[in-house]
């Protein structure tokens, strides 16, 4: 892994050595990751032509514009405007365009407008993010140890945040170029193809019983990874690679779209109304499938991870398949002591690969990157679980409903950004973030 | 207890003792059950108009006169179809009608549509129901051994279905009643009121650790609450007494509904785009609140618990008294030995009562009866759930999905029917049943 | 027609000699009236069960409990409690049950929730509407002259209002019916068949020029067929006869329904967005067409004319028979001298007839009765239309938009309710009244 | 007004003297009408960014990319395609992206969606224009007669749509900006402000009797002007100039908009469901009104015609005066003589202006240009009217259908596109394109 790690400069950003005791992020680190991450965000824009920037393809997706204000927006609202008594936006009126949700934050417009905006212009939100670049440089570097104390904890939940935006600004994108007929390209690079892997379909067994579970304050978390808290678990088998689009495709021609009887009642109601019969970007033509992905169209590789499905198509495929989908705790026992390395948006593949060039040293295959794992849990607050004061308190908790948990990252998220206790959450018809699916089963 | 249990004449239906060794049902105390309860659906209908059956008020609500019809039809179904070589149904098409949502059950007429049925007539439905009857008790009755050991499951099944549908007329009716400006009366006797119960606020205490739950199979359940299961529960307190009207009117005052720090993000909308600012049926009359209720408009009674609230509201009331709403874990460990008494729908109330007159002997009052209470708890599947083989397994397992569990009975519940163990499950925006508040916090 | 006049006992209504110089109704003529006119609401209502009175299928339509109780409220309201210093509505709230439209006569029930309101109960309706006629009678006989001077017209008005609602009333339950997979059927005798009709295609030509258009005051019209107007025609030819449902199905089986070259833009949305490939309440049943009737199902008869068309299918059916349309302008001058003969709703059909069977002795056939015929007239005011005073000003003008104009009655429309001058309008997508088509073209 | 017609080098656009005696269109007038009209096109866009060109802000509007490759495409589908054997398209996916709604000419992506498509770019559709440009140039300039008589009807036809498509990037423009809280400038210059106009109130009558009107012929005109037909009219008054903001703001606070008896019941229904109170584009701030135009945000000038008013508050604020819209055919006849000067788009006002400033000769003040008229009239055939043959056929007749008439063009149309018989057409619910209100009345 040496080579890439270089490649990326990203490394350990959510490493456990870079705090001093009192738990305060080391400054040398920090501004080295927030030039990292910032950097980042204008690679991954720099394929896009200006009117791409600008459109918002549905409620659920944000223009690249926005969110490479957004992010901006994050740094003046919860840093600058603490940190520089005469801190002055270039525009006031940003703080309107620009948060997201922070309802404590001020009044915001509204998300599914934001394809509404053609200003500030591309040059314009560049021209924004350089300058609260400058500012946040400049204070990184001068603050006193007060105000180091006080407000890098924000500056380091803006560096993840950020990441969490690039993930989005690589998803949506996926989804605007889908909507255009002429199915632009965004990346000739991805599309990789190798020889077919070696199926494999072993079960990894765990014992039952109690098990220490989530954030132990060693490195960074999100509120909702927190407390430690302890779960008993009864035994349980997981799968050790991902579902395939071989797997998939065989549920689908055995009618698995057709039977009923596979169905959450809701899920069922979703794809009669919605005309779902197969993951989201693919094609049908003639009697085969195809994808659009962000190399452009593509012929369906079955040695893939299946990818763009629901939690209801998750969930219907595993009990067609006689399993289940692991809980997140069954998950995170699992992932325990498996690297976090993986096919990252690093990688530049911007999708999924096949198991055997992607697969790790550890028991399972594929635990991190490539697709986002559905789990069968409800996202839903730890015991002990606390929210952040102020306006970041509303960064998760605020979400704990009608949305199932995801783990391990995808081929759109950052190296630096995954870990073992990291929870995604999405509602159980969102298909347009790179999800798949692992099963797991009762040990009995 | 005594006399009141003799009016009622339906006395441990869910009892522990009325079955074999196999697990099969006694014959005479099922068909006792099964009698007491068909009639019983009736006595609720008795105070209604023959107009009134008809109506469906929103798309959760179906006509009375629906639910007489498909409790019936639930019997066809599954006995009579499959007991008695040559049963005839009165009209064929009953089996489309009055099915509800058992796909594997065959079509089905849309529940939207229920309320256009104005055929068959009330006085067809009420023949349809003595027909089955009449075959259901003959097959009782005669049943060979055999028989009743694959049948009488179902008729349990059923008896306990219909007591589901006794519940859901009653929140039905009390729906149709509340649009119609003439504001019309279903039981005149529901109106009492008593002196002002002393305020208590005594939180009970429960240790952490690993605790059994489900049910253990004596006695009837449904397939959602199997099998036992153990939990890791932290330590935690539950408060001895439900939520107030006059608590939850403080919160009001106290600006609940402005104050966007207190709810869900899902639940800030809901109220937002409905205009939500008090409990369901409430009414603001000058300088006081009044509440439609099924003995009419009243002022509502600040010593009642507070009802016809959504867990979206539950859930900030909860975060806006620096409490929480209890995990169904939790409550079911707190509600063990709790008697099954309080205030149900044998009453005849209607309505919740206020502590003072309802409280039981346990150290938690009115566990059972009064309001279903809200749990933080997503309704999804116990470790090692099994669905029912054929249509009956689509009873519960196809809802786990976007629901979050209510426990302990309500004013419309039959005494009969609950347990401890017994988990009912609603959407986060509902709020037509008798649905409550109790609150719960970590014991740290 | 003398036998059939007589056991209607309603001739004449509309007639140009029951009032005196100064156009006020004759008194006894009027009486007369009113009564067999509302008693005829009762005789369309006998056939239906309690339970049918109370359902509405669509926002269109309305219970027949509501037609029997607005119709009364019309009186009350515009009559009663104008000619009765103490008069007393046996429920105050009815006037905001029962008012339909009339802003000005105060607030209303929302449209959509017509059929919520279980109560009154019918038997209430009934009590009411007797209330109402008791009064209404004791008035009409007792009025000194300056009170029947004032009030007597408005009386003429709630008289052919109820003429109105009577039309409602079949063509209401005919969908409600249609609705309930029973299929209930109002009215046995309306499956009448008689031998095939000699198919006639006559046209028949009219000069350009000025013509003198709208109601000339003899009698009683509706502001909207005022005053008399000239207006200038080309040269025109409409046809003898009626189009028939053999003429449709040619339209159909030529693709009709797939050509968009044939439909108003807006025409050709409605049919991709809702499905139509037929008229409404045809159904496909194998390889030939039925329909429902307020007989039951039925094969469709091609000698009929067909019904149940939008103007988008008239309009498209027209243009694919190389021919259009006729304005109101041009129907009225065809209409000229054509006798108030046809196939009314007292004579109990409840359906169009084919044209041997029904057609009169002038030179079109089935000009009136059978089917509201479309015209390609946007419903507007005649030069010089003047609303009336007061809310009953609201009766027509405020419709004068996104309307089309029908011309000559149906099978619904009492025979002493229409005329030659009669203006209906409806939107151009509704198909639940009975609607038709007869062409006209240019005379070149 | 010698001067500014040099400036624009358009003059004539319609004029009556550039067709040979076929009634074919001058080659050379043709081809430079062609080159002015589209470079106009450009000079139009000319003030927006990139970013701007990409949104679509509601169903209604289009991008202003959408609009340059549009017009475009029309040239390539109707001439180009036909007169070049071997045309080749620089994408022939631009056919399915840009047909407006031709089904005949075939596919379309949806209307709703023109905001999804970022790809082509800007460049690549200026690219795509010179290249039609380019071919359309070399086909006028070599064209056989055979070829000319054949096709140049279709370019005038083309030239034409092309006008009518910088009205909307106009309209369409300003309703993008106008959702930016940003408020962008579209042109400084557009902020002019006189003195106050003397204010007239003069009423101009007409005979009634037959009049003859529709095209004759002379110069070009869309099919929904033809044929000339003959009109009955009584006689009836026009009023000299239009409907100011100072009349306007009157009826508003007279309660106009709460006055549910000056409504039609559609109107009423809309301005209680979308909340207007005051013409589109306005905002009250504090005491005053302001309204958004293509300068940036202004104080409402009362001296200026009301502009942005649906149809329905063009009736409703008609009826409050005590008048009424003129029919399409009093409009016709009192403009009649009038020469077709005013304030259009070549004037780069992008609003209207006071009367006192742009008022003709004539009679009527502000006849042509300013804002759309709306007439009573709604959009229908003329008798006689007949479509072009093949798509081209698509262009109005099948719009007719809820729909009203507008005359005399706006400032945003070109004063070479105008004339006395032309037809626009518009839902009563409209208002983003400049339309106003001019009063008649029966003159008695």
């Amino acid at each position: 892994m040496g080579a890439k790690t270089k490649t990326r400069g990203q490394e350990s950003l959510g490493g456990e050595r870079r705090y001093d005791k009192a738990g305060i992020p080391e400054r040398d680190y920090l501004t080295k990751s927030y030039k990292t991450v910032r950097d980042f965000s204008l690679v991954l824009s720099a394929p896009l032509e200006i009117e791409d920037y600008v459109i918002q393809s549905m409620p659920d997706t944000s223009p690249t514009k926005w969110h490479l204000a957004h992010t901006s927006w994050f740094f003046e609202t919860f840093v600058l405007s603490k940190a520089i008594k005469e801190y002055k936006s270039p525009s006031p009126q940003y703080a309107y365009l620009f948060n997201s949700y922070y309802i404590q934050a001020g009044e915001r417009y509204l998300r599914p407008k934001r394809g509404l905006i053609s200003r500030p212009t591309v040059r314009e939100t560049l021209d924004y993010r350089r300058h609260v670049d400058e500012h946040m440089v400049r204070f990184m570097t001068g603050a006193s140890e007060r105000e180091w104390k006080e407000l890098s904890p924000s500056i380091e939940i803006g560096i993840h945040h950020e990441q969490q935006h690039q993930e989005l600004i690589v998803t949506d994108i996926k989804h605007v170029f889908s909507e255009n007929p002429l199915r632009p390209v965004y990346s000739k690079g991805a599309a990789r193809k190798g020889a077919p892997a070696a199926s494999s379909n072993e079960w990894i067994s765990f014992d039952g019983g109690i098990y220490t579970l989530g954030h132990g304050g060693n490195g960074f978390g999100y509120d909702n990874e927190y407390p430690l808290h302890k779960v008993y678990l009864d035994p349980f088998r997981i799968n050790a690679r991902l579902v395939t689009n071989r797997d998939y495709m065989e549920f689908m021609e055995d009618g698995g779209y057709e039977n009923a009887a596979l169905w959450l009642s809701e899920g069922w109601a979703k794809i009669q109304s919605s005309g779902w019969n197969a993951p989201f970007y693919w094609e049908r033509d003639g009697d085969r499938w195809r994808y659009f992905t962000l190399s452009g169209m593509r012929d369906v590789d079955p040695e893939e991870p299946v990818c763009h499905v629901s939690y209801f198509e998750a969930d219907a495929f595993a009990r067609w398949a006689g399993a289940r989908l692991p809980t997140e705790a069954e998950w995170e026992v699992a992932a325990s002591g498996v690297p976090v390395e993986g096919n990252f948006v690093e990688e530049r593949a911007f999708h999924p690969v096949p198991a055997a060039r992607a697969s790790g040293e550890g028991p399972l295959m594929q635990t991190y990157g490539d697709v986002w794992e559905w789990t069968q849990s409800a996202y839903t607050s730890y015991p002990g679980f606390k929210t952040l004061p102020g306006a970041l308190g509303e960064y998760n908790g605020k979400f704990m409903c009608n949305q199932f948990v995801l783990r391990g990252g995808s081929c759109a998220t950052s190296e630096t950004h995954i870990r073992k206790t990291y929870r995604n959450f999405f509602p159980p018809d969102a298909r347009w973030q790179f999800m798949g699916i692992r099963l797991a089963s009762d040990d009995v």
